[in-house]
């Protein structure tokens, strides 16, 4: 009935996009802003439904925060190393031909980290060759991904909570009234904020300055949200600096993708920036290919 | 008219502390939730006729954000090296008698800084012989103030944002349901946190393991709060270990002092507790002095 045809949803916590794949091809598309946090748990049955009914009555295979407690329901963590194999090993069914993709965990040095989503951009940015085998990944974001790639398998990961500590500051801190402005990855301000937070100056007494600097005057107050996401930007390049010699691929679009290349370029690689949606629909298309 | 008498505040952001003073002792003391945030500022006429009500009609001290641009009025920052003598000169009256102590701004290796309130413990915890005339004073709290004085003045200081970020991340974070305990600052939880903090751990990265750690059954949700408070708190030590060999004077009550006295004991040097109350008395009483 099929034809090996599937309907992928990337299904994350603000947004959904679900594209209409067959041999690894894009036939159509669709995005929306139902997200896991606009659902409650009795709604997914009907969001499918209403999904089957524009793309046809055929598999579903979902990736994203919809695997999560917070979620449809609890997807497995598939720990490192973890490719499309060990991926497709493990789908949860949760209900007729409609699969939720796993997770992936890590666990090392003492430290533990998990990914949902991300796991399937990051096999499949390797699987259609916009990334090496063996390399260093990064999705930016509000919880940023940083990758080792081994043989297209994610062997380790770090997450780091850039974007959410941004966002914070930017909302409720008493940096707030100096970062209303977007920040500007070209601004003087931002470089600044890159060199030192890459320089490894402590992030908890660099940010006081995005206030303090305005009060004295070295800069206008329109420069802190820039100063700020460099600072921030910097201090996650930092603890990676000695594996991003060999150069760093980025999962990004956008502002985000502008901002991460630059912060890069001037501290210390350079950045390969990767069409993120064709990684995803290359990923998924993989793990639909190793579950038949 | 005052007998040498005046009155003292120290006023801050949530709260208010009064003293009457006469050669520095302490007559009589008053404390009320009537912060900087609670207050308008046609408020502070009547709230200063109120405190002579009870005190009588004598000369008015007042430190703290009273003198911020969010307070009554805004009075300079004196740069750094900051002493008695300095501030002092630059009071600022607001009106009949009513004087506000200005705050202390440092610049310096491309950075800036400011405080307000702080300046008259760290002066007083040296004049009132808690601490050394040269040595390194912290005050712990929203935003930490290291100190470094010279001759009893300050001759430099560096904020960290420790108690705002561990307050932002507890209640709008994705840690927050991790972070419902109190932090035990003699949990092993702590201690780890402390340790990896110390050691140079990427702040971003480690943070989100308060979460994964959990998830992934490393350890209970209720050990969050400690491990997130040690990760911070071991940061903000991390940046000044080369400075702490000869010991520290934490300017700090109740479980502040036990958790940062704790965290520095376990990673590098002896915490000398001295009680802020006191140097604050001190302090107020030699700008009084030195006023006259």
């Amino acid at each position: 009935m099929s034809d090996g045809r599937f309907i992928a949803i990337d299904w994350g916590t603000t947004n959904r996009r679900a594209w209409l794949i067959e041999r690894g091809q894009v036939l159509a598309a669709h995005r929306d802003d139902r997200g896991v946090r606009a659902m409650a748990s009795a709604d997914y049955p009907a969001a499918i439904a209403e999904l089957r009914a524009r793309f046809g009555d055929i598999r579903v295979l979902a990736a994203g925060m919809v695997g999560s407690s917070r979620g449809w329901r609890e997807a497995p963590y598939v720990p490192c190393p973890a490719g499309a194999a060990e991926l497709a090993a493990q789908l949860l069914e949760v209900e007729r031909d409609v699969w939720i993709v796993p997770g992936v965990s890590h666990l090392g040095e003492g430290r533990a980290d998990v990914m949902r989503g991300e796991e399937v951009q990051l096999i499949g940015a390797v699987a259609a060759g916009l990334a090496p085998h063996d390399g260093l990944l990064v999705q930016p974001g509000t919880h940023s991904k940083w990758a080792w790639m081994q043989g297209g398998r994610i062997a380790r990961f770090a997450t780091a909570m850039t974007g959410e500590l941004f966002d914070l500051l930017r909302r409720h801190s008493i940096l707030a009234e100096m970062m209303r402005e977007t920040p500007d990855p070209d601004s003087d301000a931002f470089a600044l904020g890159v060199a030192r937070g890459a320089a490894g100056e402590s992030l908890l007494h660099a940010l006081f300055d995005v206030r303090a600097g305005t009060l004295l005057g070295l800069r206008d107050a329109s420069a802190g949200a820039s100063l700020a996401s460099g600072l921030l930007i910097g201090a996650e390049i930092a603890a990676h600096r000695a594996d991003m010699a060999g150069g760093v691929h980025l999962l990004a679009e956008g502002p985000l993708a502008a901002a991460y290349a630059r912060a890069i370029a001037l501290s210390v690689a350079t950045a390969h920036v990767v069409d993120s949606e064709a990684a995803f629909v290359a990923g998924i298309s993989m793990i639909e290919e190793m579950r038949r």
